[in-house]
């Protein structure tokens, strides 16, 4: 836990907030055919971390997840969803997360058997936004934040590229149960484009005409009288997505399973 | 946190703890047609929880779970699967957990705003027995400990009910998708048996010749040249697991949406 600007004492600023357990969100971002996850960078480290905070002793951990989310996106609403909680005694070691260094950084002295120094366990969510509609917001703590593609990913800390994974299955698992699209793509689309989504996420290729298939058979989408010119001789028909079925499968699911 | 004898002081005992997180374990029990949940019943309180305890600093939040599983169940190397976690500032609310009740029934006077009165995130995990199998044991701690009909709870503390029914949803979730009953019926068992595994975990009767049908096409079932007699006129053929295609379900999954 790092202190911010402002406080007078270590347990001036963590006194609000549970001890020993934190919140993790795994931001995923898609545009034209590329996955990336929101990291950050804090200054106690010279690996990165998934977006997290702490939990104030007054809100849920929903709660904690939506308030950190939006600190670090600008993006309200946003649907998290969470996958796993994390939490092992190796979540501590070999990451620079010493009192001397943490000291050094925030100016208080921390005792060297405060809980501070007891692993946390991680509560982790994940979301899937549009990456270009977002713009990170590095906070005060963090030397830096930016989007990774999800197969590029820097050194990370403890164990957030295990979490990336883990979050990058529980999504795979859930677009094969459940329709996803609807803040990805353009509102009118070709079927090359929410293929491209499909396999981006699915990080494998999909024969066209089974998954063309699969998807009109859960209705989610609808064909347009209407083409949009892409090439010289090629002007795919465009689609939308039928909001009454789609509504309907994030209720009830749909089969997609690939 | 209730402090079992043996301790001089509370921060003796607790500090081996993580603080303001623990494990819950939904255990349930599947017995001829009921499926039942062991709960127990602290002195501290009238209403019941799920089994559940404290996190060990050198030990994992999987590690925990085993070991407090283990304690009150008795069977080593229970499959527990989490399912989710749990917390709000509502969990300490209303339910006894006073710093005087506590104080009166463990002999530790603590302190009004000790971290044990800020409200506690749950790891939840949940496992499937043969209840017949588990003799439940009730630590010191405890008034009492039973098995209880998922329908039919008595009082449950804080969101212990809610945590229950997750965990149900869960176990639903899980057996459309994976194989059971391997540890849950007889060596050699009737269609009639597995069907009535089947209707009493998902909580609804299920077609008989669909049921069969999608069972025989997952392969995790073998028919015998044998039958046992049930009846003057009843004769069913018996059934065995697979081994093969058991252990290759639960790796891959097998579809049985019903």
């Amino acid at each position: 836990m790092i202190i911010p600007p402002g406080f007078a004492s270590f347990s001036e600023y963590s006194d609000q907030f549970l001890r020993n357990v934190a919140v993790d969100n795994v931001i995923f971002g898609y545009h034209e055919k590329e996955l990336k996850v929101l990291l950050q960078q804090p200054y106690t480290l010279e690996k990165w971390t998934v977006t997290g905070g702490y939990i104030k002793k007054t809100e849920s951990i929903e709660d904690a997840a939506s308030r950190i989310a939006f600190d670090r996106t600008g993006i309200k609403g946003l649907y998290l969803k969470q996958f796993g909680s994390f939490g092992n005694p190796q979540r501590v070691i070999d990451d620079g997360f010493t009192p001397q260094r943490i000291g050094k950084i925030t100016g208080f002295e921390l005792p060297a058997d405060s809980w501070i120094f007891d692993y946390f366990v991680s509560v982790a969510f994940y979301t899937l936004t549009e990456f270009s509609k977002v713009e990170s917001t590095k906070g005060e703590l963090e030397a830096d934040s930016r989007w990774w593609p999800v197969n590029e990913l820097p050194p990370m800390m403890f164990d957030h590229a295990h979490i990336i994974n883990e979050a990058l299955s529980a999504l795979r698992l859930h677009i094969a149960h459940f329709p996803i699209g609807y803040e990805l793509l353009p509102e009118k689309f070709t079927l090359p484009e929410i293929h491209s989504l499909y396999e981006t996420i699915l990080g494998k290729s999909l024969d066209d005409r089974n998954f063309t298939k699969k998807l009109l058979l859960t209705k989610i989408i609808t064909k347009l009288d209407e083409t949009r010119k892409i090439g010289r001789h090629r002007s795919p028909f465009l689609y939308k997505f039928d909001k009454e079925h789609y509504q309907e499968g994030l209720k009830s699911g749909v089969a997609l399973v690939f």
